[in-house]
Parts: structure tokens; C-alpha cells; sequence
């Protein structure tokens, strides 16, 4: 079964699991872990630097306000988590935040939040890749000299991997993100024992640089301001923390227990990785600027475009571990590669959250069916267009990008535990047992501190980010939000208009006979197929219909016809401007007129061939004739294929497509089994 | 029935033709004249400036070769017209070489003659567009200054009307040609009254510039092979000659005489026109070369690169009617605008020949269809589109495009008139009659000189302008003729393995039943007429089928079943992976290895909306499952189309396109009407 092909890929994401056997894997939370936290893990690549980034405005001095803004930055995480862990709890579906929202405020705002989660989406994929690229280019300069081109490359890469369709595989993010967790937390560790048992003076590659601050002796409002800033920007260590509450399926039971235990797990390893790296990087004076080569001096000298500034996490590894020390450089390695899982993890939830609006008819329905190749692949390449073009734009630059990115995580972070709260007031209504209210009023509480403080968190994003960049990411909500409302009024309006009627006929005409007509060129194998399921059908009436495009063909035809005895009668339209299309609708809108009560049933021998670009050479006509002919009410159009022998090769293709593997299957869990999933008859 | 915009088009190219009266339209001589000569009639506009271009390598004096030049041209002209005054008489079917060579030398030939045909109809848009840009420019600089720029414009113009369906008018035609005609008359006329009786010395803009030759004192065979050079050049005024055999059919009776006498006047006028532009251009002393930035000189310093080198009919109109004159800038604009015209018969020509090959199965079947927009359109974009890039490519220059241009002309120049030599033979092996014989052998010598000649013609260009851009035309012909022969061959295959058997039945399985299946997910009006059309066929079996993709709308379906009392029964497949189309087809698959000899009928509802973004949110899966089952041997499959209320749209649209006229009908002729017209029964 399997192909010689398959062994590198097997090497390198493990045996693919094959698409029955997806309900028995189940994740262990040691594994879950990873699978869902390589997002938010994978965030304090960037997010201290970019605290330090936007102090650094106000100066040097500013820097003291950092470990203040981790402070916040940890109790902002913690009510997060405390929150989704009553999420987890009370939507063990798997609903998250879509779910939450729409269920409890209303389609509206369920629209807003599914705008928001799409428009995260594409920047998750843009900014985890410009960091990605941005950390390998501190162990290898020539990336971080083709930014753009190589975060371009590796979109291509990760969206040609989904299109074939890699299956993630536990083993695959395990790797990476624990080999990352335990490499910025050996840096810790050892950055901590070298300088407070050492007495090591650990030293910044940057720690030599005067910063020219933007605005010097920044206070008062002006201070406060340019603080919330900063918080908000290391808020973009808060992203992908909600992932967990749409993969509670894929847990193993209790699957919400573990869910919210993986959770608390995945708070706390990013809060402290969080802390450390501020806390090292204050101990060996990194030095970071929103215009590096403006704003930064060496010896008083500005140091100028070419001065590539590298991210703080791997400047922090190099101060501990020592520049190009084989811990520095698998730390890179590992930083890189847990960003480039982070996008991926875009990649699968992208279409996934495409199917279930599908299925609320705000896209279009295609897109619902799961492990549907061709609408997974659509979601596929206009979530790696849209990255791409973003990335392009911006210079694959991490800290321009964030200014649009947090804005949508926080929308959907309010609006979802403003959800939770009326969940609770609503089982709170009826719930009479005590100890229930209890455990509900307790949850209430939680997902009302989380709402008011994620919502104070929205305003201050958008105060402070607007003008920076945050327009862009509205402007984007704005527009799925208007595509979803256009597409659903109109699926609303079609099924209002396709109704059936309760009385039975009240508008419909019923039809009394059918009229069916073969249409052939030529007497070959296609049309004599055709002629004999025609016969099978047992309609009022069956003829032959030819248009004369060639005096000469048609003589022969009937020529052949009259040889061959066949006894169903042969009618020729005439077409002196060698049309088809026109003749034949024309005569069967004909037949209509002189008898409405009755169908036409209108059989087209076709050819199947196994390419496009034969399919080009063939039923071009048919085709044509066959779209007109869904205009003509009355009709039913019917055809009859003629596999050639090329078929086959097309046949076997779609074999192998059918047996495609979504992405994201892993991490949704296994397919829901209907309640009644036996075959009706 | 006529609409406000329609008037400055009716303006622009006259009322235009209702497609059923296109039988009446005849042309007289008169308008058939400008319709079929605008093409060679324009090449004057060029030709004579290649010839003195190409002399000038050798330095002024061999400008004095120019009049033997000119005579050779003459003789070949007199040779080609009364070659192809013998094709009309003998193919009075309008077949033109392709036909000619096809019947008398073979299939490979005429593949032969067919890519030569086609890659020179991109060529004649290409120069055509490129000289009338230049005869612009020479009186509106800006158009010179922005030469490739309007040329694009132009074709872009040229197709875009033509895609609309702009149907050739003999008026459109008639009067820019007639006018360019006494414009270029009225000049030589003018010119040798000028000099002759009032002794005037008229100057080219040019007559005091001096040239450097790049090769001077050039004698020998270098020479020689320089003249023949300049004699390859100016048989560019012989391109298009042949259209008027393509076109016998358009010509009021006796058609072949008329024909005849037509190509006879449009020699003479070329011929004329010809040699009296070389005479004045010797006569006012214009001076152009191959480089004129580096190898022409005034007062010793060389011209550079800002000098534009007019086109030797508009220098000599400057000289003779004076720079600025009403009469310079009537004959500029005439020029340039029978150029435009002879691009617009490509337009007409390309798809028609099409449209031929394809009858012949040597390209796309669907192109036979004459009058069908969509294959037209396809056409003239691909037609569009090679030119554009050699526009784009030789940067707009007649000198460096004309290097590519005569070697599909006397490609099929010399098949054509091998051709003819054997049709003589053929005739003459069974004609008794003495006078006839008599006509057969004139005619035979007449086409046996005109094959050797430009038989000679086609060696010296493939010689003379291999290395300089002919090798790209061959290239292109090339491949024309690899695809029609890959087209052929695929046709033939599939015409041998779609051949009836000769014995009914000798393979095909005789079906006995059929099993008919209506697809349902809903109980709406589009599934209740499927299911009363399904009913009114009385197959064999009858059923109702659903795919559980969501286990609540199941429910659902099978509730309103039961309340409505639908007869048919339902059937439900379970689909865990929420699939529509590996169930149905599984289903399918198992019905028919039940019953081999059954035929399974799956009816399909189809929503029919009227705008392509509204068809991408309907019909998706039904349409994927149609694709599928057409894979699927021993299955017929029916759409039974509910038209929405938004389909109107799309009818209107549809019947619109189909009153839509193809160019190129007015040179074509009306429709053969076929012998066997009334419609049998």
C-alpha cells in the first residue's frame, strides 16, 4: 500500500493515521499540551521584546517600568485562564468561542467574533512567521537579509504541506515545543545561577548601546499612555490562549477536566517564560528600539540601516549561553520552528472555523462538509494570500504586524466571557440545587472579571494601537463581517423561495407526461448507449434529435440510421448558422408551448476522458447546451456517459484525493457519531 | 428594439446586419474590393521603406537598385494574382490554400499551410498595428513617443471590439480604403506634375541627411545577397493577396469572374502604388536606414538615438503636399487607418480558419461551430495575445517585425500553387474535351511559374531573413502544426474506440432496468418537483436518498417525510466524516455490483440562480457529484434545474449573447445553405 515516496514523509511527521481509524486517537494531555500550545507557547518569542520596544520611546530610564508591565501582563494571563477553564467546563463540544458568543448574545455579535477569529487567523500565520524568520536569522544571518522572501517561502512551504494534506501528529509538536519550553528554561535557570551564585556579569550583545529616546522625560498622562502601550503589546503574548476551548473533543476523558488542566499548564509555563526572559533581559541590559537605526548609538554614533535587531529572546541566549554555543543555536532553532507550528496551527483552524460558519449558512455550504479536499484547499490559499500579502506589505516586520493583532484576540476574549456570564445567569434561573448556584456563582464571578478586564484591555488595544495599525485589522473584520451578512440574507431569501408549500401542488403545475429527447451527432458507442437507457426510461415519447451543422454528416447519419433499423424516430433541425445550442432550446421550448403540462427530458451522450486538457476537446457543446438548458423551466437534463479509456487514469486520481487527510483533524478530535447512524429506510 | 448607446456605433460602422439577413448581403466588386484589399493594399504603407532600409547597408548609391527592386516585385505581384486568379475559378467554395493544398497534396501539407496561415494572421496584427502607430506618429508625435504603448492600445481596442461582436460593414471598409487610395494616387500624381511640368525641387524631411553605411563598397555576391535581401523586404507588399480566395463565396454572381477581376484590380492598384512611392522617394531623396540613430548623419554628427524615422510614405506625402498640410494629414490618417483595418481581417480570419481546422478535427470541436461566441472569443484573445507579446517584444518596430512576417506568406504561396499544378494533372488525366484541355494547361502553366517563383522567393527569405527574426515565425508554425497533430490523433483514437459495433450488442451489456435515485437534504420545492419528474419516467425502482452529514437535519428530514406522506421511500447513508459524495458513490457502486445489468439513474436538484458569485454558493457538492458519478460506469445522471427568481437576470444575459454576430461574416459570405434544409422527421 504504501509508496516508496512515502518514506521521508513518514521520517518526518510520523505514520499518518489513516482516516477510519481518527476516532481512536485520543490525546493524552502530556501530548495535548503541545498540540495546543505551541501558539501562545511560542509568543514570548516576541512579546517582551516588544514591551521593551515601546519603552525604550520614553528612554532608557522607561526600562524600569518592565518588570510592572510583566506584573499585569501575568494577571491578565491568569484571569484569561481562569475564565476559558469555565469555557472548557461548560462547552465541552468543542464550540469555542463562535459557539459561546452566538449561543448566549446573539448572531450578531457570534458574526463579530467569527470575523475577529478570521481575521487572527491570517495575522497568527504573518506574525509567527516574520518572528520565525526574524529568531533563524539571528543564528543565520542570510535569513534575516531576505526577510521577506523567506517568510514568503516558508508560507508557500506550510501551504503547499497543508494543500497535500499533512495530518499534524502529536510527535510533531511535541518535539519542538518541549525542546523549546526546556531551552528557554535551562536559559533561566542557568542565566539566574550564573549571576546570582557565579557573580557572572552576563552581557547583552546590545548592553553597550545608548538609546536616543523619541520623546526624553516622558510624564504624566503622556507616561501613562505610552505605558498602556507597552502592556498592550506584551498582551500579544495572550494570543492562541483560547485554542484549548475549541479542542476539548480531541482530549481523553475526563475530557474538560483535562482540558482546563492543560490550560492551567500552559498559563503557567507561559507566564514564567514570560517573566524570565524580562528578568534576564534587565539583567544584561538588552537594549531594543522602535528605530533601531535611528534611535540607537554606539559610541555616540547612530547606528544606522544596516543594524539588523535581533529578537530579545535569542539576544538573552546569547549573553547566557555565549554566541554560536550549541545551546544558542538550538534554542534559535527551536524558537523558529515552534513559530512556524504556531502558523500551521492557523492552517487547520482557518478552514475548520470556515465549516462551522458554513453551517450556519454565513459562508458558502460547500465549505461545511468535512475532509472536503476543494473547500479545506480554498480556506487553505486565501488564508496564506492574505498572509502573504500582508507580510509582504510589512516588511515580514514582527513589530509592525503586532499593531494589528491583538485587537481581534481581545474582541473575541471579551464578547466570549460576556457570553459566559449570561450562560450562567441563564442556568442560574433554574438551577435550584445549592450546591450547583454555588459552583455557578463562583464561575460567574470569574467570567465577570474576565470580561471587564479583557474588555479594558480592547480599549486600551485599540486607544493606543489605532493609529498604529489597528484600523487595518478593523477594516478586515469589517469586511468578513459584511461578506457573512450578504451571504447569509442571501441563503435566507433562497430558502424562503424554495419552500415547499404546505398545501401539496398549489403553485406548482403538475406535470402530466414526459417528452424525452436523445440528442446525437453520429451513430457511435456513446449515442446507441444513450438511445438504450433512453428506451429503459419509459417515457410518453422518445425521439432522436440531430441539428444539421454539416449537410453532408447529416445524410450519413440518417443513412446510417435507416441501415441500422433503429427504431426510434430520428428528427433533424436545421441550422444554417451552425449553432446547436440555439436550434435545440428553441425546439424544446417548442414542445413546452404546445403542451406546458408536460417535461422534456433532454439525454446527452457524454464523453468521459481522464485529463482537462482533453476534457477540452470534448462536450464543449454539450456543456453549453446543458447550462442554457437549466434556464428553460420544464426540462430535466440527463447524461449518459461513455467512459474512454483515459477515464481511468481520472478515476484513479480521484481515488487518491478521496483518501486525502484534512488538517486539523487531530486537534478537533474525532467526528462527532450521529445519534442515529444506522442506514434509514 | 435599439438602445441610446447603440448610436455612436451605428455611426461609427453603419446599421448593423440582423444575423437571418446576412443571406441577402452580397458584395458588388466595388465594396467587395476595399473589403478583402485593405490588408495587401496597406502593406504599400511599408514596404517601399524596408527595401530602401535594407539598401542602405550598402550606403546611398545602392539606392539605385531600388527601381529593379521594385520591377521584380511587380512581376512577382502580376505572378501571384494571376496564380490565384486561377484557385478562385477552380475552388469557387471559398477554401483558400488550406483547402487547395489539403485536397491535393495531403493532410501534412495542409498542416503545413494551416500553421503557416495562422502564425501569419498574428503577424499581419502585429506589423499592421505597428506601421499604423508609426503613419500616426508621423503626423501626432506623441503617438511615436509612446509607441508599444498605443499599438497595445490599439489591438486592445481591435479586440475588445470585436468580442463585442462588431460586425465588418462594407462602408467601414470602403471608405478609409478608397480614401488612402486617391490620397496615395493624388500624391504621385501631384509629385510628377509637380516635377515634371513646373520643374519643382521637392525635398524629403530627410534629403539632407547622409548615411553611413555599415558595409560600403559591398559587391559580389554580398551584393547579391544584399538585393535579395531588399526583395524579401518589399514582398511584404504581397501579403494578403490570397484573402480574396478565401472569400468567393461573398461575391454576387458570377462569383468566381467577379472574384477573378477583383484580385486583378487590387494587383494593379498595389502595383501602382507601389512603384510610385518608390519613384517619389527617389525623387525627393529620402534617406532611411536599418540604425538611423548611428548610421545617419546631418552635417557630419550622427542623428542619435532621439531621432524617429518617419515611414517613407509619409516623407513623401510631407514633400509633396508640404509638413502640416490638410493633405498630409488626410493621407496619414487614411494610412493609418487601412493598417488598423488589414489588423481587423486578422481578427476576422483567425477564427474562421479555426473554425475550418477544427471541422477537420485538427483543433478544439467546439471551435466548428460558426457564429458561437465563446469559441470566437477564444480565438481573437488568443490571437490578441500573440500579438501583444510580439508587439511587446520588438517594441512596436514594422522593420524588426517584418523579419518574421513573409515566410508563412510564401509558405503557402508555394503550396498553394503546387497544389493547383495537381489539380490540373487530375483534371487533365480524365478531361476529353479539347477546349477545355486547352484552359487546364494555360491554367497549369500559369500556377506551375507561380509555384516555382515563389517557391524561389520563399528559399531567398528563409536565406536571407533566417538569422534576422525568420526563425522565430518557423518556431511558432512549429508548433501549430505539433498541436493540431496531437489534436488530431486524440480525436482519431477516441472516433476508433467510440465506433459502433457492426453487430449490436457484441459488447455492450444489453441494460434490463433501471434503478432511479433522487438525491434529497431537504423537503423544499427544488426536491418536490426532482421527486414528481422522477415518479412521471416510471423506472423500475424508485427511491429517495439522503446523506447524514448532520444528524438534527436528518431528523428532521425524515419527520417532515412522514408528515407529508411522500410516497417514495427514503433512504439515509450514514457519513461520519460529514462527505456528500464517496457515500452516494459507494451506494451507487454496491447497487450496480447487485445487479450488474441494471442502470442506476441519480436525479439531482439543481438551484439555477443568475450571477456566477451566487452560482459559487449553491450547486457545489451536487456539481462535484455529477463529476464523480460521471466516472462511475452503467450510471445516468439527471438534473431536474429549479429556476430562482434571480435567474431571470442570466436568461436575459444568455439571450442576449446569442444575437450576439461574429466578425467576419461579410467577408465570408452567407451560410452554404444545405441541400437537405426542412427539418425530417
Amino acid at each position: 500500500m504504501s509508496k516508496l515516496t512515502d518514506v521521508p514523509k513518514r521520517i518526518l511527521i510520523g505514520r499518518a493515521l489513516r482516516s477510519d481509524r481518527l476516532g481512536e486517537t485520543l490525546l493524552p494531555k502530556r501530548v495535548a499540551l503541545p498540540v495546543f500550545a505551541s501558539d501562545p507557547l511560542s509568543s514570548v518569542a516576541y512579546a517582551p521584546g516588544e514591551v521593551l520596544l515601546v519603552l525604550s520611546v520614553a528612554g532608557l530610564s522607561a526600562y524600569h517600568f518592565s518588570p510592572w508591565i510583566a506584573v499585569a501582563i501575568v494577571v491578565l494571563m491568569f484571569t484569561v485562564v481562569a475564565s476559558y477553564r469555565q469555557n472548557v467546563r461548560a462547552y465541552p463540544s468543542g464550540g469555542g468561542d463562535y459557539e459561546v458568543v452566538t449561543t448566549n448574545i446573539g448572531p450578531r455579535a457570534g458574526r463579530t467574533v467569527a470575523s475577529a477569529l478570521l481575521v487572527d487567523y491570517v495575522l497568527t500565520v504573518a506574525v509567527s512567521i516574520s518572528a520565525g524568520v526574524e529568531n533563524l536569522g539571528s543564528a543565520v544571518p542570510f535569513v534575516v537579509e531576505h526577510k521577506v522572501a523567506c517568510a514568503i517561502g516558508v508560507i508557500v512551504l506550510l501551504t503547499l504541506m497543508n494543500l497535500r494534506g499533512v495530518r499534524e501528529s502529536g510527535t510533531l509538536f511535541a518535539i519542538p515545543t518541549y525542546v523549546f519550553v526546556a531551552g528557554v528554561f535551562t536559559m533561566i535557570a542557568w542565566g539566574a545561577f550564573r549571576s546570582v551564585v557565579l557573580g557572572d556579569e552576563m552581557r547583552a550583545p546590545t548592553a553597550d548601546y545608548e538609546i536616543s529616546p523619541e520623546h526624553p522625560g516622558l510624564a504624566g498622562f503622556a507616561l501613562v499612555f505610552l505605558l498602556l502601550r507597552a502592556f498592550a503589546s506584551g498582551c500579544a503574548a495572550l494570543t492562541g490562549v483560547e485554542a484549548i476551548s475549541n479542542g476539548v473533543p480531541a482530549f481523553r476523558k475526563p475530557k474538560s477536566k483535562n482540558a482546563a488542566t492543560t490550560l492551567a499548564m500552559m498559563g503557567l509555563l507561559a507566564v514564567t517564560m514570560f517573566c524570565g526572559i524580562i528578568a534576564l533581559a534587565t539583567a544584561t541590559d538588552v537594549r531594543m528600539a522602535e528605530n533601531p537605526a535611528r534611535d540607537l548609538f554606539h559610541d555616540g554614533v547612530p547606528l544606522g540601516s544596516d543594524y539588523v535587531q535581533h529578537p530579545v529572546i535569542s539576544q538573552v541566549a546569547e549573553a547566557v549561553f555565549g554566541q554560536g554555543s550549541p545551546l544558542f543555536l538550538l534554542l534559535a532553532a527551536a524558537t523558529a520552528l515552534v513559530l512556524f507550528l504556531a502558523a500551521n496551527t492557523a492552517y487547520n483552524g482557518f478552514p475548520l472555523l470556515g465549516s462551522i460558519l458554513a453551517q450556519d449558512r454565513y459562508l458558502p455550504r460547500q465549505l461545511h462538509t468535512r475532509g472536503d479536499r476543494l473547500a479545506f484547499s480554498n480556506g487553505i490559499v486565501l488564508l496564506a494570500a492574505g498572509a502573504g500579502v500582508l507580510v509582504w506589505a510589512y516588511g515580514a516586520s514582527t513589530t509592525r504586524l503586532i499593531q494589528l493583532y491583538i485587537v481581534g484576540v481581545f474582541m473575541s476574549f471579551t464578547l466570549s466571557q460576556i457570553g459566559m456570564v449570561r450562560h450562567w445567569n441563564r442556568l442560574l434561573a433554574t438551577e435550584k440545587q445549592q450546591a450547583a448556584r454555588r459552583g455557578m456563582i463562583r464561575s460567574r464571578a470569574i467570567n465577570t472579571f474576565g470580561a471587564f478586564f479583557t474588555g479594558l484591555v480592547l480599549v486600551v488595544v485599540l486607544v493606543t494601537k489605532f493609529t498604529h495599525g489597528a484600523w487595518v485589522a478593523l477594516l478586515g473584520m469589517g469586511f468578513f463581517y459584511a461578506l457573512m451578512t450578504a451571504i447569509r440574507r442571501h441563503y435566507d431569501s433562497v430558502l424562503e423561495e424554495i419552500a415547499a408549500p404546505e398545501v401539496p401542488g398549489d403553485d406548482m403545475v403538475r406535470p402530466s407526461r414526459v417528452h424525452s429527447v436523445v440528442l446525437v451527432s453520429k451513430v457511435h458507442r456513446p449515442a446507441l448507449r444513450a438511445l438504450a437507457y433512453a428506451k429503459l426510461m419509459r417515457s410518453d415519447s422518445l425521439e432522436a434529435l440531430s441539428v444539421n451543422v454539416d449537410a453532408e454528416e447529416t445524410r450519413a447519419l440518417h443513412a446510417e440510421w435507416e441501415r441500422r433499423g433503429i427504431e426510434v424516430p430520428l428528427k433533424v433541425l436545421d441550422s444554417p448558422y451552425r449553432e446547436v445550442t440555439r436550434p435545440v432550446i428553441e425546439y424544446v421550448k417548442n414542445l413546452r408551448k404546445e403542451s406546458p403540462r408536460d417535461v422534456v427530458s433532454v439525454i446527452i451522450p457524454e464523453y468521459v476522458v481522464g485529463h482537462w486538457y482533453e476534457q477540452l476537446l470534448h462536450n464543449q457543446s454539450a456543456l453549453r447546451l446543458k447550462a442554457r438548458l437549466l434556464f428553460t423551466p420544464g426540462v430535466m437534463v440527463t447524461s449518459v456517459p461513455y467512459q474512454l479509456q483515459s477515464s481511468e487514469a481520472a478515476r484513479r486520481r480521484a481515488r487518491k484525493r478521496a483518501n486525502w487527510a484534512a488538517p486539523g483533524s487531530v486537534r478537533r478530535g474525532p467526528a462527532e457519531r450521529s445519534k442515529d447512524s444506522s442506514p434509514h429506510t
